[in-house]
Parts: structure tokens; C-alpha cells; sequence
């Protein structure tokens, strides 16, 4: 057992991402130092995670260019290079907006720093280490930032919910995993729960098994037990069950895209808690980052969601689990309508289901 | 690949259960000619569906009535042995009612005869004899009731349906398995599904793989498979994303216990599907026989409801799937209050939301 539970362990020319798809059997770091190895790795789902997706990706690149610092001789090459693998990285995974959100950031840091050169004129070299130097620096802040932007999710979700509540400790349920091993510390919605517990407030979490991948049975489960947070596991079937038998005081949820309407699109099977929360009036909370908040998309019919393969369904550890010859349908995604959603809680402010247009006024801000 | 699918196969001083924890993978027949062995397969769920257990039940102690006949030379002790093992058959299982209204029917037949056998006063050697074979012909016609009890639920739920539909094909969701292997044939919500398509009016049936025993996928999606019909496999946690996207014209599934008021027990995960059938204005059927019907229970809260070893969740074929030392919460079965309910069929009369006060008198016809 590690003492921190980190999904990336990044040092300057070295990226090293905790294969997911391993645990809570084998914990094993794999190297994804070059854009290559790291897309293989969103795509296989060894990393996954909105935020962690996206910092994953920009920070395989920024190793990348670290190592290969030298080789770049022409600044054209060299921001040819970088857009390009930021293209690439780009087609491994379309749902969550985080990656999408971190690529368009790495090019305008880009663009500020080409605007800045040309300002103050350099040597190509002198620009093209200035270019690599400017991409690693920001890349680098992205990972900073995603810590402590979860810890103010934590501790306004918190605050939400003990607001909205006259328990005195309470029972939360959560879906798929939004922890650490989702984020680059402490998580979104897990934050929450987290920071719940650190204030004395939670009695305990519930969490779903998150079929077909299991996140919750492998990952938030094992978070749980390390953690030392009293938790327990249901089959995401039996959630509005709990929620009529054992008193659920609130949802949280992450959110892989979450749109200018407030519809987000987040893990399937999170429509399905939304529509049982609202029928049980409990709470139904989106925890996300601003970098997960699409405007550029009116409202969750524009979004697209993921397709993976069958067998994800029919196979278990390589271990046929369904009959052979049946259809299959694993959308890895589904979009939840904002008047479904209680509560947006982002690490600048709450968004409360009735002031969604601050969505819009939030996200011009950033 | 057998030519008929059958859960039971029975013939005089013979049962045969198909072993539907071994399925899809084998196809392989377990002696239940004893009380001991049918028990202990409807406790490890070998044998499951609430009609199935019912009927392996009182044809278990059939067969071992007739295997043992001859060993029977007291009325008194031949009564305490037939009273004893219905008893010992109830403890099997908890929350299906089939098992109990089989073991009161059989009751009321053995009574029927004792009378019978005071007017007409016979050698004691022959009273055992008429016991026993009454014991053996009223189980056998619950067995061919059963068949014929699901062709008409078929028939009636597939009239419902259309009559509610405008469209020419239907896509229809159903839940667990309540096919030929739930029942002693045909099935009583996938009956539904099977009479649509003999009909032609089937487009698709979409079956949840129903975690945490797996038997949609492993059970439901190997009989549309066998038949032909077309099918789609889906998680649970699909269901409500399936309704928003698809298109489902109505969703059918079996019960486990209806009681006075309506309100209906059935696999976990039925609970969540009425919630989402009802915000999507989706028909939420429920196929049961009258057999299913419990009058002695005014409301859904009286229901003692089964919960299961944890390691139904966390294992899955001897592979542990979920982090260790988490806690596990694993009912079996949920509770849909009558008003998410559209329809109940049975094989008498189609109960609609409108008239469930005729659970009651239909009940009192039978």
C-alpha cells in the first residue's frame, strides 16, 4: 500500500499514471512519458477521470518536450509538433471537455508567449526553448491548480449540503469515481464526501458499483477502505431502493461536460439517480471543476457520447459473463437534464438550480 | 443445445433442475427427486423465478412421495411427513409468495381428501395411498396450469400493450429473467415479449443484465438468443439513458409478491425502473399469475424482503471484482408502490392502475 493515492506521479521529464484498470488487485504505475504511451492509456482507460484525463494528456506532452528539448531546431517545427500531439491526444476520448478544455488553454499559453517573442525579439533557439519552457510551466500549473480547485469543491459541496440538511451526520451516495485517482488530488464529488468526513459530518457514503467498468466497486470502494471512510457498495440498481429504505441525504455525481443549459453529461447510470433523487426530493449535486463547463454547446443533445466495445458488458476479467450471440448497447456516458440537477458546485462558486445562466456569467469570468 | 428450454423436467418419481448458476456456459440437469436436494437448490438459486421455485417445491415432495410410498404405513405420520416438508420447502426463500400459496394450495387438497376419506372410511393403507396420489395430481396440474397460466399473461399483456401503442413495432425493456427458466414454460413477462414477436409486432427487446446474480445476461439474453428474438443487453444503470434515447414503448416485468394494495415485489432494480418509466410517461407492467397475489398483506411495507451474502457482489466466478473490507448492502428484491404500476397481468384479467381495488376480488374469485 502507497501513502498517497495518486493517480499521476509526475516529476519534470517523467509521467507516471497509475493503471486503474489493475486495481484494487495490483497497484502498478505505468510510464507514459511520450504523447504515445499516454493516449493508449486514455483510450485503454488505464487513466481515466475528466480532470485526470486532461492533465494526464497535457503533462505527457510537456515530458515529452522536456526530453526531447534538444532536438528542436526550427520554432515552426516546433509549434508544428506540439499542436499536432495536441490533436492527437485529443481523439482518444470525446466526452469528457476537461481534455479539450486543457489543450485550448495549453494554445493560448502558446499564443501569449509567440506574442510575447515577437515583441521582444530572440534567437529561434533561444524561442523554441522559451515555447517548450512556456507549455511545461503551464502544464505544470494545471496540476497545481486542479489540487486545490478540488478542495474548495470539497468545501463548498459541504457547505451545500449541511446547509440544505437538519441532520447531524449524513449518508451520502455517490457514483463511479470522482477521487483522487479521478482528479490529481482529493477529488470532485468524492472531495465532498472527504471533506464531509474531515468535518464529522458524514455518517457514511454509499457507492455504486458503476457497471460495466466497475469504477465504484474497484476504485471509489478501494478509496473508501483507504481512506478509512465508512462506506458501502450497492449494484447501481438498487440505488433508488436505498434512497426509499435508508434515508440518502444527498447525491453527488462529477461531470464529464457540463453545458451552457446546465444539462451535463457525466457516467451512465447518472440520469437514472437524478430522476430517483427528484423523486425522492433528495438533493441531486454535480461537483466540477469551471474546466469541465462547455459553453460552446447550448444545451445536452449537442454532446457526444462515447460508444465502448460489447465486451466491456459481456466480459469480466476475460471471463464471459453474458450469453453468447446477444446484442449490446455501452454508451459510457449519459446526459442528465439540468432541471433535474440541485446544485453545480465549482471551485469559484455554488450554482444553485435556479441561477443556471451564472453557468454562462461563471465560466466568462475564468 | 436442447430442444426445449425447461427449467423443470419431471416426470413420475423424477424431478430434473437445470442448474441456472451454470448457465450460459453449460447446460447441465440436477437431481431435485428429493425435499433435501430441491431446497438446497432454490436456497443457492439453481433453480429461481418465483413461479420455478414454486413448482420444483411441491414436485420435489411429490417425488419423494412416490420414490417412497411404500414406506409410508401410519395416515398420522404419513400427514406429519408431508406438513413437515412444506414447512422445511418455506424456508427456502423468503420473499417470493408462490412458494407459500403452492404449499397452501396443497394443503387445502390434502384437507379436501382427509374429508373425503371420512366419508368414505377406508383401510388406512389405502387413506395414505389417496393422500399421497392427491398430494402427486395436484402437484402436477399446478405444473400444467403453470404452462398454460403464461400463455394467456402473454396474450393479455401483449393486447395491453398494443392497445396503449400507436406504434406497428415495439421496442419493450424488461428486467431479471421471467422466461421459460423462470416458470414451468413460456415465462410470464418475457411471455409478453415472446407473444409480441409471435405476433410480429416486436421490434427489439432490450434486457438489463441485472447485477448482482447477472440474470439478464446470463439467463434472459440466452433464451431471446434461443428463440431468436431480437436482443439487446444492457446494464442496469443503461435503462433510464435507454428510455431518454431509444424510444421504449413499454417496460414488462415479472413479480415476486403483489399484495392488497398493488404494491409489488420484484428483482432489485425494478423499483428504479418504474421511477424512470414513469417521468419518461412509459407503460410500467408487471405479468404475474394470481398465484403471486398475497391478500394477507395490506401494503408494500409488510413484505419481509430477502438480503443476500455480500459476496455476491464482490465475487464474480471466484474472482473478487470489488476493493476489500468495503461494506456491502444486498437486498434481492425492491418494492414499487402500485400508483408506478400501469398494469398488472394476470392470467384471469389485465388489473389496471385505475382498479387495483380488483386485486382483491380477483383474488377472492380464484
Amino acid at each position: 500500500m502507497q501513502d498517497n493515492l495518486e493517480a499521476l506521479r509526475y516529476v519534470k521529464g517523467n509521467l507516471q499514471l497509475l493503471d486503474q484498470r489493475l486495481l484494487p488487485h495490483q497497484f502498478k504505475y505505468i510510464d507514459a512519458s511520450t504523447v504515445s504511451n499516454c493516449w493508449t492509456a486514455i483510450r485503454e482507460m488505464q487513466v481515466r477521470g475528466a480532470p485526470a484525463i486532461a492533465l494526464a494528456a497535457v503533462l505527457s506532452l510537456a515530458t515529452e518536450l522536456w526530453n526531447r528539448k534538444s532536438e528542436f531546431h526550427s520554432l515552426h517545427k516546433t509549434l508544428e509538433f506540439i499542436e499536432s500531439n495536441l490533436r492527437y491526444l485529443e481523439t482518444s476520448r470525446p466526452t469528457a471537455v476537461n481534455l479539450f478544455d486543457a489543450t485550448a488553454k495549453m494554445r493560448v499559453q502558446i499564443q501569449l508567449e509567440i506574442n510575447e517573442l515577437k515583441t521582444n525579439s530572440k534567437s529561434e533557439e533561444n524561442s523554441i526553448q522559451k515555447i517548450i519552457s512556456k507549455f511545461i510551466d503551464s502544464a505544470e500549473t494545471m496540476l497545481k491548480n486542479d489540487a486545490s480547485d478540488n478542495k474548495s469543491i470539497g468545501k463548498f459541496g459541504a457547505e451545500f449540503i449541511l446547509n440544505n440538511s437538519n441532520q447531524n451526520k449524513l449518508k451520502i451516495l455517490t457514483h463511479c469515481n470522482t477521487g483522487s485517482l479521478a482528479t490529481a488530488a482529493y477529488g470532485t464529488a468524492l472531495g465532498i464526501i472527504r471533506s464531509l468526513h474531515e468535518m464529522n459530518k458524514l455518517e457514511r457514503a454509499f457507492c455504486t458499483e458503476t457497471r460495466p467498468y466497475n469504477q465504484g466497486a474497484r476504485l471509489t470502494a478501494f478509496e473508501l477502505v483507504y481512506e478509512k471512510i465508512p462506506g458501502t457498495l450497492i449494484t447501481d440498481s438498487m440505488a433508488a431502493f436505498l434512497m426509499q429504505t435508508k434515508g440518502i441525504d444527498a447525491v453527488v455525481v462529477g461531470a464529464d461536460r457540463v453545458v451552457a443549459n446546465g444539462d451535463t453529461a457525466n457516467k451512465i447510470g447518472t440520469y437514472a439517480l437524478a430522476i430517483a433523487a427528484n423523486y425522492h426530493k433528495i438533493p441531486f449535486i454535480v461537483a466540477a471543476p469551471t474546466t469541465t463547463i462547455d459553453l460552446t454547446k447550448e444545451t445536452g443533445n449537442e454532446i457526444h457520447i462515447e460508444e465502448r466495445p460489447p465486451d466491456e458488458l459481456t466480459y469480466l476479467n476475460g471471463t464471459r459473463i453474458a450469453a453468447e450471440g446477444i446484442g449490446v448497447w455501452n454508451p459510457s456516458f449519459d446526459v442528465t437534464p439540468a432541471h433535474l440537477i440541485s446544485a453545480i458546485i465549482t471551485e469559484k462558486k455554488i450554482i444553485t438550480k435556479n441561477a443556471l445562466a451564472k453557468v454562462f456569467n461563471l465560466k466568462l469570468e475564468c
